[in-house]
């Protein structure tokens, strides 16, 4: 694995591409079907390592993982989240409140371990490179380091579901993590007997994914063609 | 392409394996060496579909992908960028200035293509599952799709920067951009000669890449082994 971080930067083949768009096309956000199985510290280590790559606004690295193991532990945040599902429960009316406490939201005690990440705002010193006009790109940069895990681990069998249904300061308590320090993500992690087809929240009929070409513009916000902009070539919906 | 979205979620050779692994480590915030080469569309829409294939919370998908392509519009960009690191530029004094002042911090202009991503936040309407407790989650989605597109853009010999060096309010007249849609980033994308071995800024002698030992806690933040929580097996720092 070593020697690929310094290989050259060169194409890769048409077998490589599509491997890496089969990971970002099969990362699921997984709620079951975890495995007791234990991951390997080498295996570990390789999907923290691959976090640890993403770029970072002034080479900040202002990410952290905290990994957790320990029953009790897990026990401790799983309650944090009955109580912040329960309230976020209240939100819903109806037969979309009977869909919503349906869903399985978490994997917390399945999953043979759970990581949080952070985001240490002050690392990089009082003058980030380029984060003076954008504060926030420390916290977008932390999310591209979970995006880097999620897809190494799907490569490597391991699901990963974000739960973001709890409040973070009291898990902050649990985790003694300092208060200036940000919780970005608490990850669920462990080995799956397979990855779902299709998003949980799609199968389930919460919501559809959009079609691309609803989200994609043309030169201005609004432009749904590039003839529209002004400009020669069809659009994307086109194709 | 489109067969892979739908195949079954099962396990990775170990040639995919590699190949994703590769397209982590092999990434790059790029910022020069772009090609005038122009990008097919049916390749725009694979990176474009690979950042569309992010999670993202309650299934919200806030995203929107802004495409420029028309000079008049990048030369408006640059003079944000220069304004803005002219600023950025004050922060430094003596040798870091100079150091400063010598990197290449945007290909705008060069690249082909520049592609806006937003976050729609209030996409999803008022309750957006899983967002009741950290409402930011939106955001986080909205990075998570732009590391997918930078991965994939990777596999396919494309280079993608990302400026945050921009007054995003500025940015947002220059496009037409609602006042309550957000920025995240703004990406320089196109062909690249080649994709350096380090990052810019290591290269540069800027900051350095962290030891993934520092930044690894077990059970409690600051807890540095297992041992040391009271758990059995060795940390990742006896590997």
């Amino acid at each position: 694995m070593k020697q690929s971080i310094f290989q050259s930067g060169g194409a890769f083949s048409a077998e490589e591409r599509e491997a890496v768009y089969r990971a970002i096309f099969e990362r699921r956000d997984v709620r079951e079907n975890f495995l007791p199985d234990r991951i390997p510290e080498k295996t570990l280590r390789r999907i923290l390592l691959a976090a640890h790559h993403a770029g970072s606004v002034g080479y900040m690295q202002p990410w952290d993982f905290l990994i957790i193991q320990d029953s009790d532990t897990k026990h401790a945040v799983k309650s944090l989240f009955v109580q912040a599902n329960d309230a976020a429960a209240l939100q819903y009316r109806g037969k979309e409140s009977g869909l919503y406490r349906g869903l399985k939201l978490e994997g917390i005690q399945e999953a043979p371990i759970n990581i949080c990440v952070t985001c240490t705002r002050d690392r990089g010193g009082p003058s980030v490179l380029g984060r003076a006009t954008v504060p926030e790109t420390d916290l977008y940069s932390t999310c591209c380091a979970i995006q880097n895990l999620w897809l190494s681990a799907r490569a490597e069998g391991i699901g990963v579901g974000w739960v973001s249904i709890l409040d973070y300061d009291s898990l902050k308590k649990v985790l003694d993590i300092p208060q200036t320090v940000w919780i970005i993500a608490y990850l669920c992690v462990g080995y799956v007997s397979g990855f779902a087809h299709q998003p949980d929240l799609e199968k389930a009929g919460w919501r559809k994914r959009l079609p691309l070409e609803q989200l994609v513009h043309y030169e201005r916000w609004g432009k749904r063609s590039r003839d529209e902009s002004g400009l020669s070539g069809p659009g994307l919906e086109a194709k």
